[in-house]
């Protein structure tokens, strides 16, 4: 039986300053999925899924209903495939919680599906299948955690259809801390709390610090992302919705973080730091800052990985 | 008697898609302004305005109501100088053209009087005394034609106070088309029309073109420019007053030009393209759209200047 085993990181969406644009994986955590080819033409089988941490919420085994199988189930009618695929998901990334899980099973289980096909789909071809994983989780096919998923590095997402994806150098000396509150956000309730409309001038703030960010990955400056990886416009709407956020990033930027602000829809909150030394620090601290407000928390401490999803050898 | 004269270039600012935060500067048309030192402790006079253009404007003669003095009788003020500024000014640029006129010759006397201190600000001590001409030209001390005429190139204002300018580079083979159709259009009205508030959804389609074309700034890539140098937040609200604008940008765009968009708060319009003859055809092509439209109008064709204003040769 040909199977294949994929790893696909967990992301970072929004970067405080690109709402539904911006992305990027870290290295040390992700969902691994398993597809094996089986007899049955175009269907698509869940046969487990396993949880590295124990949150106490199980993901549907429907493969209809699934994030990670959603899309596969249309490309494998897309492509009238004389075969089907069976499925085991290993969730590495906590529910809900910011890191882009859904994305993630969705695009692991497609490369590799892709990768079991006698004629594999570019990574492009493959993104719409995998944003159907987005659809079905959260309502909205936004892109900011497919594309650093499947690319990988820091993604801007320029157009998701047709699908136009620019990678961002990020400085060498950049680590990112992450830190998950054991919290759960539902992406639909976190998107429900934004105005549909802004103020012109808040746009004007926050375009200054879209366009000073992205000049400072290019010109590797710490001072200019320190300036511009604020958000003015989204966080602010959001970070009622996570107990013990003010604290954290008041103690992340004392801690010497370039920025900190909410992961994708949160609960988790990311910042950027230029030492590791400094990320370690700033990790314990936002971890003890959320556990001053009541709250348990995870921390990672990662490189941006240059790489998304990859086939894991046998 | 000590002069310095000065020639500041015109600008084009919000360029598409850095409404209030993006501009550069033209090199072959600008302000010059000629500044002398008087005996009279911290008076600043206006000896006469002469004009290229015969626009039919005048300008005020009192230094206290003339974007290119204001800021300089702040300035002397300021610094308690003991001698005073006599003050020429030969305006090459159209009043009331959205190409940075009262930036320019704010600026231009600025860089000329600080030539003829003891002791010279730096540009950055300068930025807050040009940008009182904007606000008395305008109601709004916005930079983003300042910033390009003092600093030169493409120039990011990521803050206007404390100022914080990003010069963004210019691919070389990058040419622009900047057409003034005979309209006046002050920029008061032009700001009026907009609305105060804008589109969530419309706000991320404008982030990631700015994303977008800075990002294709600073690969050098021409496509990335193209997809990305687009206005769909300002321009659709503006457009209306400006006779012949949308058959000026079809045509530019089907001349090849990688992106059309009004020039501040217009009327101008510009246009970049990716090299010298098909500028030079885009100049033709948009000056007989707009003669289709009634109006006359004049070309530029120009590279983006690395230089802001500089101090004439004697």
């Amino acid at each position: 039986m040909k199977k294949v085993t994929v790893f696909a990181p967990a992301t970072v969406a929004n970067v405080a300053v690109g709402f539904d644009l911006l992305g990027f994986p870290l290295d040390c955590v992700g969902d691994t999925v398993t597809v094996e080819v089986t007899k049955k033409a175009r269907v698509v089988e869940i046969l487990k899924i396993d949880y590295d941490l124990d949150g106490g919420v199980e993901l549907p085994l429907d493969p209809a209903n699934n994030t990670a199988t959603v899309g596969m189930m249309a490309l494998v009618k897309d492509l009238a495939l004389v075969h089907g695929f069976r499925v085991s998901i290993k969730k590495g990334i906590p529910i809900g919680s910011g890191m882009g899980g859904s994305a993630a099973s969705s695009v692991a289980a497609l490369v590799a599906a892709n990768a079991l096909l006698e004629r594999p789909l570019t990574k492009n071809e493959l993104f719409p299948y995998a944003l159907m994983g987005e659809k079905l989780a959260t309502g909205s096919a936004h892109p900011d955690n497919v594309s650093p998923c499947l690319f990988g590095g820091l993604t801007l997402t320029r157009s998701a259809a047709p699908v136009e994806t620019v990678s961002i150098p990020v400085p060498s000396f950049i680590y990112c801390v992450l830190v998950h509150p054991h919290l759960r956000l539902d992406t639909r309730e976190s998107r429900g709390v934004l105005a549909p409309q802004i103020d012109l001038k808040a746009h004007v703030r926050q375009s200054a610090n879209l366009a000073g960010f992205i000049a400072g990955c290019y010109r590797e400056d710490p001072k200019l992302i320190a300036s511009s990886l604020k958000d003015v416009l989204i966080e602010p709407q959001r970070e009622r919705l996570i107990p013990g956020f003010a604290r954290a990033q008041d103690t992340a930027l004392g801690h010497g973080a370039l920025g900190c602000s909410i992961s994708g829809s949160g609960p988790s909150v990311f910042a950027w730091t230029d030492a590791r030394a400094t990320a370690e620090s700033v990790a314990l601290a936002m971890v003890s800052a959320f556990a001053g407000a009541g709250v348990k928390a995870d921390s990672w401490v990662s490189k941006i990985s240059a790489q998304g999803a990859r086939i894991v050898p046998p």
